[in-house]
């Protein structure tokens, strides 16, 4: 049988020859040989034996698998690594359990861990260890994964900190949820929702004039950088399902803080735009990949958002708004003038986002 | 709408309120205040904050996930908490990244949670991080899930591993597949192909004249206090998908030994050799959970099966066989007389047995 022919059965999770061969030649061939651990991957032992520290765990089901910008495999190396730097720690090692639908052709499979790889080595993070298992034909839309993973703190991270205390006290060496005090300034990384339509037009097979790609990506070496060279951010946070609003509550209600955001402040594509107003979709409810939000002390602000804008991952940053006591919640300062409530949203309008 | 007839909806995954709240009253319910984190479950951060070590990922798809004398949740913790015990190392922190199915009644779930809470218990060992996603009404039972956990090395191994030096080098700090030489006793924890007769069972609507339940259960516990107070092992291994016959294939491979097992010696309860047969199964190809392979150095293994022998989990163990220079590959030598190769299996005979 013809490599680009032959599918996934049921065999290929049964813990046989036929998933053994699976591993082996795709597997570890893709997966083996980035980062570094006593017992890794290619041992193919029970389980692989690292350092240290912060743990995350994510699973994945986006629908298609591949979508304009990225594919399943690319968000679920992002996902973890993202929320790992978003306590400030740097990931270092990966676990990954795939979840394959009877039928998925091995070619795109191949294509996925491809991917995978790839992203890898633009976090500079390897995967140590996984499992693969094998379901029925069925709604999956191929496969779905998880990637887990830990992380440790790192110099830049206790840089930060100092300079955060110069200013205030922070009861904590991790950057959290919790940690914004009235002041504080938010700063976005970059345009919203471009992950979500991405997605959307996948599904629906929608086209929006131009084309509108995921910016799903690892951000862990700008975040450790911006860390390390810049100083005083007390809380990252990726806005993925659920879209900023979702991400600013959720600030919001940990810190016990208002959340004051300026509407003209907050990046947005003008083909984005223009495909939400178009399907009735809030910008700031849709998912996002390749972006956060950070809160940062008020005296480095701007040093902040001047270091951000000249990496390609925040050329499009801004300060749209900051924590304040003056209420609860969040809300946005709008264009037409007016404030207007920011409530967390009851889901994100695009389903199987990441 | 009454609790009892609440079904998973997609919103339940979108990262809006309604998920929120699932995850609020329902996972940080029955997961939280076990275990010890900086950054604990119940901060409902984007990671957790755990100190060291071994990484072990393991996604589950048992169907149903119901079964007799366990459910998927119990088999997701208790399979990485055993994989990490198969290194001698201690887990010490897991993340369970939930994928439910569109229409899982909310009292399954309920019900899994709690399983997976008293496992955690027994185990001795807390989920601090996680995820929930949600897909289409499709195939796969309700739901599936992963657990990722992370573990240390102990006294205990450390101990363990002296003893085995006053006998002969071993290259590594850790139990490894590939560390079995010629003379080494293999011990079998206790009966084999409950739990994959148990899942049968479940999936075909069968009975087999007596009730045959899964033996699935976490051992870290027990792995641990024998590490520490005999001493002489060199590999510990799960023989789950695949069986013994997986398991054994597996270390000759990796420890180029060959290993010649006694078919007298093989623990089997009466009721699942009879169903065995009758369903065609050979029981050494069918999966396991709650059972481990022990390989221990010849000077030791009387008084590792005097030990195990005195524990409830390894009360039927037995010493099956030894490691040997004479051939490679797995062999048995049979009841009637004469040597039987036992092969790596194409496949478990039981489909989503884990």
């Amino acid at each position: 049988m013809s490599r680009e022919t032959e599918k996934i059965t049921m065999l290929h999770g049964a813990g046989g020859t036929v998933m053994h061969d699976l591993v082996k030649n795709y597997v570890v061939k893709y997966f083996g040989g980035i980062g570094n651990a006593e017992v890794p991957l290619e041992a193919m032992d029970d389980a692989a034996v690292v350092g240290d520290v912060v743990l995350k765990s994510d699973s994945h089901a986006v629908k298609p698998i591949f979508f304009p910008g990225g594919d399943i495999g690319r968000i679920a190396i992002s996902g973890t690594v993202n929320d790992i730097s978003c306590l400030g720690a740097q990931p270092y090692a990966l676990a990954c359990g795939l979840v394959l639908e009877e039928g998925l052709p091995i070619s795109d499979l191949e294509r996925i861990l491809v991917s995978m790889r790839q992203t890898c080595i633009e976090a500079d993070v390897g995967i140590v260890t996984g499992d693969t298992k094998v379901v029925e034909r069925g709604s999956l839309g191929g496969c779905i994964m998880n990637v887990s993973g830990i992380g440790r703190r790192t110099p830049a991270l206790d840089s930060n900190l100092q300079v955060v205390r110069k200013y205030r006290s922070l009861p904590t060496r991790w950057l959290l949820d919790s940690n914004l005090v009235a002041g504080d300034k938010i700063i976005l990384l970059g345009t919203i929702a471009d992950h979500g339509l991405a997605v959307l037009s996948a599904q629906q097979g929608l086209t929006f004039g131009s084309h509108i790609l995921s910016d799903v990506k690892p951000l862990n070496r700008m975040i450790q950088r911006f860390l390390g060279e810049v100083g005083g951010t007390v809380a990252i946070k990726d806005p993925t399902r659920g879209g900023v609003a979702d991400a600013l509550n959720e600030w919001a209600e940990k810190s016990r803080v208002g959340i004051l955001i300026q509407e003209d402040r907050v990046p947005i594509r003008q083909d984005v735009q223009t495909a939400c107003e178009m399907l009735g979709l809030d910008p700031l409810e849709v998912g996002n990949e390749g972006k956060v939000l950070i809160g940062v002390v008020p005296e480095m602000a701007e040093q902040a958002l001047a270091f951000l804008k000249q990496t390609p991952e925040g050329k499009d940053a801004q300060i749209i708004g900051e924590a304040t006591a003056q209420f609860k919640g969040v809300a946005m300062q709008t264009l037409v003038g007016g404030k207007r409530i920011i409530a967390r949203p009851v889901g994100d309008p695009v389903p199987r986002i990441c």
